[in-house]
């Protein structure tokens, strides 16, 4: 490995604090398959951040299989879900969500990977022929995959839209605490649970060992979840880990929060560091992702000083690469990092 | 939770080996999704101890989870797995196999939850009708359900009969550990790898906080598989636990053994001592699960004592319940609980 | 071919009434997908001849696929079947219906292939365990695969069961017009309709060149049906031809009765022949079909005279045939076919 | 309905002589599920008419079932089809590929509806990540939606590119009679087989009442097809219509052939007749499909006259309208409906 690890936002394990807790109750012995006094705990407390003491709260071991299971569980054979085509659902998952029957339908969306609301009503009319599927979920993540962050007024437009047209609304949070403590956000967890139907509260990207919080916000939408869960081998046999992580992730220190921040502001310390060094970002990022355009005969000095990602061609001599920080980036891999890297 | 925990293998964390060296690597920092240097060291270990220097090694998060994606790599859509009624797959999955659009055909087999050859060519004459599916994979469970474990000659005779008729054998290894260290075993790991073509190692049940080595032996059966775990929502981004703990439980003191093994001799004196109670046993079990038939007004007081699980009804008067050991039950809880218990 | 053909109902092609039909509207031009006025109106009179005005019928091609294709839009994921292990979606269609991902339970039925309100409790107590599929429709078959009819006292009972616990009463109607006008049936189309939630009358077996009519009877459970309709391949570029069949079928010469009653009284005829002639019949079947027990060594001086099928072993000497009649299906032929047949 | 039938090509029924040719046989007696001599007879000579002595022949019911059943059977579950965004697959089956558990990845394709060679290699580099889908087969149509016809080198410049690439190449050929008829057209039938790994000759758009003939060219592909047919409900008990069906279509009089010119030189003479009244033609087509893009407020003058479909958008203020023509288009019919249209 390369002195300076900034490959992903799940390349080191869980916060010490996390696996102190995990370590703690390790051997006391618990019921098996989330039927613990940790994980009920666990789900009230998410219920109690959230603000919505009816909510379905279930925990799942990573982001790709709460996606599938969420998803596939919401809806009918024949609906299907609207996604960025940049969307992790339809771009990275070995066709995961498709192996359980359903289409997605692909939307063309902007540099900064958001629906709009204005990029709807074409696909719905389309749609309309039942010769087509019907559309019935809208899936999101925030942050987006470029990084991006919906704004209260961008959040509440898309969820009036997707309510006024039988629409639901699902976000994936793989990097939701990145969001919710970025410069750019305005919603309370509270006000976002509001405003979408379903969504997970990512653990992995965010100082977990791994597990999601999947939230389902109307309880009207959740019988028969648990065998859903178990059918998608996605229940946990030890599940009290996953209790105990995110009761730690949403204790009193609101560490969850305060990683997520770390992130953010580690990666904001990157980005303008590199903007210094005459580097081009390939977006403005807000939480914890950098891109940089770069030449491409750049990258290989790039390697020799640190791990990161190719993200995608820019043009035929440029090239996106990636950064990202994580609640166990400090300001001196930071520092370290941009000297280490050229000036352009 | 009562005093004394005997509800299953999956009630209590990790050794305190395994933990130490999850928590030792937590955060010097890995590449995900088993791209790692303890996963491949995990791999080529695993490789060792089975002695099959080619076989694919994969390591997954739980039991129904393993058996899916391996049963349902191995199939083309047509075939169709022949899997004891009580088999695991079939009986307690809540159709997770049948979810990937394969059907089952159940086996009635004995009281030792074993298939034997004699079992089947009737239902592969049956199934020549190409209106039927084709049986293609022979599902066992080693140990079984039922506690019980396969001979050597039992398990050549199976492999024989499945080489010469075209099936593959897929064993459930969930308790693997249980099977290869009791008494009533003669099979080694090797011997065992060789008679089989696909198999896991599992660490749930023995050990671990979580994860199954997936074994196939023969490399040309391979090819695809990391997509298809993808797909099936498998894969964890922070892989190297796993790779961590499977080197743990095959390092040079044979953890993963000696635990086992710990659990076979509590089961057997918990059986024993039970018998001197006066109790009735369902089957006899050398592994780590202890069946017992009780009448049903006994249960009450058991649940004041201990946690264990009602297994099925025996007759309209009688229950049959489940005691299990583990690599954490000691003599003192063995001896405990027996001196709890009522003499029958 | 050999001279007698009683190899199943769809050996012969459409009653010529049907044929006619269909070539009197061949090139008159129709919408397709059947939005025609042919399929308009023989929904509405088959809501007409089954007292359903509010039901949803709609056409499909097949047994096989009217079976999964409405079974599967009945469930969610999570939710199996109950079916005899001698029906049809269990034993004949290459798991057509596991490929929808679901879970068939199989129960064990008696020699007439009927489910009884008896064998239900212990099924739903089992699956009450939230790690085992829900159990949700009750799938049979009227008549059975065995020939045998369900009465108004034994469908009334498997009903009120069925509502007070939830779960929905699919009929397999193949042989909904043979069960209907069999001497052992006492219930008219309206009082079978108002017993069950769905079921086909089907059309291939009884005198159309293919197709079959899906009565969903309580529309709040039809939402969405065309769509999964599509998208199991299974609507008819040129759906008229369905609907002008239908309309044939249920004309006013009742035509679909009359060709069930003639293949009834020759199954009746050939019964009785048989057994004058010193056959041993495997059951009395009410139905059209006919199932004899014959010496093993028998079996080629019959294959000699007529096409029949074997249906299974009956032990080590003796195997059980079946023969099957139809609408076109003579006085002469079964005359004939006694006599060509030897005496047991 | 509408004096001038111009929605699409399955309006009508069959031809006469396929007609007279089922009506033939109708009440002979064969044997069910496509086991009879018309069946074999048909799928000889559709191997004859190919030049492929040694492909697969099966028959199926209509166009979405044939895509998705051949389609399904030549994946394993982790690779997925590139097909262009406006391929039927993709844009009008209700996701039905999508229920097979598979992944479609979309190509913007130009006005042809064509796949290019340049188009793939872009995404064959993106999804050599293990964490994509692996693309493995090509779908494309002839002629395409948007009729437009493959010539000779585009077809071999495909074809190659594909076999270099470890591409299967699979052809929807629902209107591969209008394709090879065309004057666009310089492939013979076994010229395009051979380019090919699978297609399928489409009856129901071309004079049959349905029924499609997958063609796969390559034995090696194909063992388990019939299973996997019954498996996705899509055997015709009645199976023989079929093989009669396709013996009158490819008789000595060249049946096929013949209508597919007659729908082709209807649609030229449709589309000069159009260009002479002043219309804007969207695309020029060689083949059955004549595309115009017409005002908006015109749309209701034309729905006086004749049934035609709205194809898409063209503009805000123009829409693109498809007329149809098939075997069934006489001279008088596009006479009478050019004179009935206004001129532009």
């Amino acid at each position: 490995m390369k002195r300076y690890l900034f490959r992903n936002d799940y390349s080191f394990g869980a916060h010490p604090k996390v696996m102190d807790a995990v370590c703690a109750v390790n051997l006391e012995g618990n019921w098996g398959y989330g039927d613990d006094g940790y994980t009920a705990r666990a789900k009230e407390r998410i219920r109690e951040v959230c603000g919505c003491p009816d909510a379905m709260v279930e925990f799942l071991v990573g982001g790709t299989q709460t996606n599938v299971v969420a998803c596939a569980f919401l809806l009918q054979p024949w609906q299907s879900v609207i996604c960025p085509t940049s969307g992790h659902l339809n771009g990275h998952e070995v066709g995961a969500f498709e192996a359980t029957g359903h289409k997605i339908i692909p939307v063309e969306v902007g540099g900064d990977g958001k629906i709009t609301p204005e990029m709807l009503p074409p696909v719905l009319e389309w749609h309309q022929d039942p010769h087509l599927t019907q559309p019935k979920l809208v899936y999101i993540s925030n942050a987006t995959e470029n990084g991006a962050v919906y704004t209260k007024a961008e959040l509440t437009a898309l969820s009036d839209f997707c309510r006024k047209n039988g629409l639901l609304l699902f976000v994936d949070g793989a990097r939701l605490g990145a969001a919710l403590t970025s410069p750019a956000n305005d919603l309370t967890l509270p006000e976002f649970a509001r405003l979408v139907d379903a969504f997970y509260i990512g653990g992995t990207k965010n100082g977990a060992m791994f597990g999601e919080a999947l939230v389902i916000t109307r309880p009207e939408l959740t019988d028969g979840f648990f065998r859903m869960k178990k059918r998608m081998g996605a229940v946990m046999e030890k599940g009290w880990i996953q209790g105990v992580t995110f009761l730690t992730l949403f204790g009193e220190d609101e560490l969850y929060f305060s990683m997520a921040r770390q992130g953010n502001e580690m990666a904001a310390r990157l980005q303008d560091g590199l903007r210094a060094k005459g580097w081009t970002l390939w977006v403005e990022s807000p939480t914890n992702q950098v891109f940089a355009v770069i030449p491409n005969e750049v990258k290989a000095r790039v390697d020799e000083v640190c791990d990161c990602e190719v993200w995608c061609p820019y043009d035929e001599d440029h090239t996106v690469i990636r950064f990202v920080t994580c609640f166990h980036t400090t300001q001196a891999d930071v520092d370290g990092l941009l000297s280490a890297l050229p000036n352009l």
